[in-house]
């Protein structure tokens, strides 16, 4: 049944947001036209302008539409000299929020999966490479999800730290195996930031 | 923690929708960001024309960006000379679903509520009356949810179809009670239109 081309068209397209069938589409659409049009005006601003503006961080790889982050901006945060290694930048909002960790991060945008084609400089380990050469490092702490590719993605960067002789240590205790970072609650992220161990090679 | 301001402003412009938490909130924009930006910009495109374009239909008051839906502008619905008043036009869907049903639609955006002070012109009554005055109409179904607003509103409903002798029905069996008519299955829907009975004044 076509009611409105222009209605058929915005459900079909709520559609490309995860988690959101037909039913929700449908929910969404009428719910935005009957109680809440400016609403779903200021929406199709905001995420215009996110999808176009948006970019990569220069430094970590996150996503800002500035060239480099507040956090990689932030003179106290370089100071640390530890850099966070995560798989997405959800992951670095879900360890903000733990408060236990002043360092940088560096996003990898994936993990390595070599049966998909996904190779170092895919996940910008060529860049990471760059900065543990030239960078004053003291430790690198791999929060990649513990999934069989997150352990394999941790594994693999901390023999490239060897390389440079920088400390790699993976966040440990509380983690979830099989589980998503994202997901974890603040408090067993917290213990697994304090109950890290140094990789052992 | 503020990394991006375009993707803080999208985050809280998510919350818009209906079920959307900070967590799904995020988990989308990152989606979008991550894996679909060009679903990301044709959802904002989809969405601004639908709030800015899509009115009411002059004849039952569904969503449309026409004068005229397509539903009451075709002859064939016309001249069953039904007409199936419901609260919603997501309703409508539902009923359109079942196959059952070849009649007109009256969307009344609502259903009478003295308490929150929504009388009978706020749901469409004095359009409705001008209907049942001029037109040939053989019989009002009253599709309205079968909640006590719903079935206040159907009353109210047909003791204005009794003043011009219109043949007044209410949907009827498998309805759950307390239900939404939008969230029934299209099996129980069909069985309360088939079943509908005449009301008894
Ligand atoms: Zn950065
Ligand atoms: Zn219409």
């Amino acid at each position: 049944m076509q009611i409105s081309p222009l209605l058929e068209s915005l459900m079909e397209a709520l559609r490309c947001l995860p988690g959101v069938g037909p039913k929700s589409a449908q929910r969404m659409a009428f719910h935005l036209l009957q109680r809440n049009r400016q609403g779903g005006i200021k929406l199709a601003h905001d995420l215009h302008e996110a999808m176009i503006n948006i970019g990569h961080c220069k430094e970590c790889r996150t996503f800002t539409e500035q060239e480099t982050c507040t956090i990689c901006a932030n003179t106290r945060r370089q100071s640390s000299k530890q850099l966070c290694v995560v798989e997405t930048p959800a992951d670095i909002v879900a360890i903000e929020q733990t408060g236990q960790y002043s360092g940088r991060y560096f996003v990898l945008l994936g993990h390595l999966s070599p049966l998909d084609g996904i190779g170092p400089s895919d996940i910008g380990l060529d860049l990471l490479k760059k900065k543990l050469s030239s960078e004053s490092i003291s430790e690198v702490i791999l929060a990649t999800n513990p999934t069989v590719e997150g352990d394999a993605t941790a594994n693999y960067i901390a023999q490239m730290c060897a390389e440079f002789n920088v400390t790699a240590t993976r966040i440990a205790h509380g983690v979830p195996v099989g589980g998503e970072l994202e997901m974890v609650d603040g408090t067993t992220l917290s213990h697994s930031f304090v109950g890290r161990q140094k990789i052992e090679l």
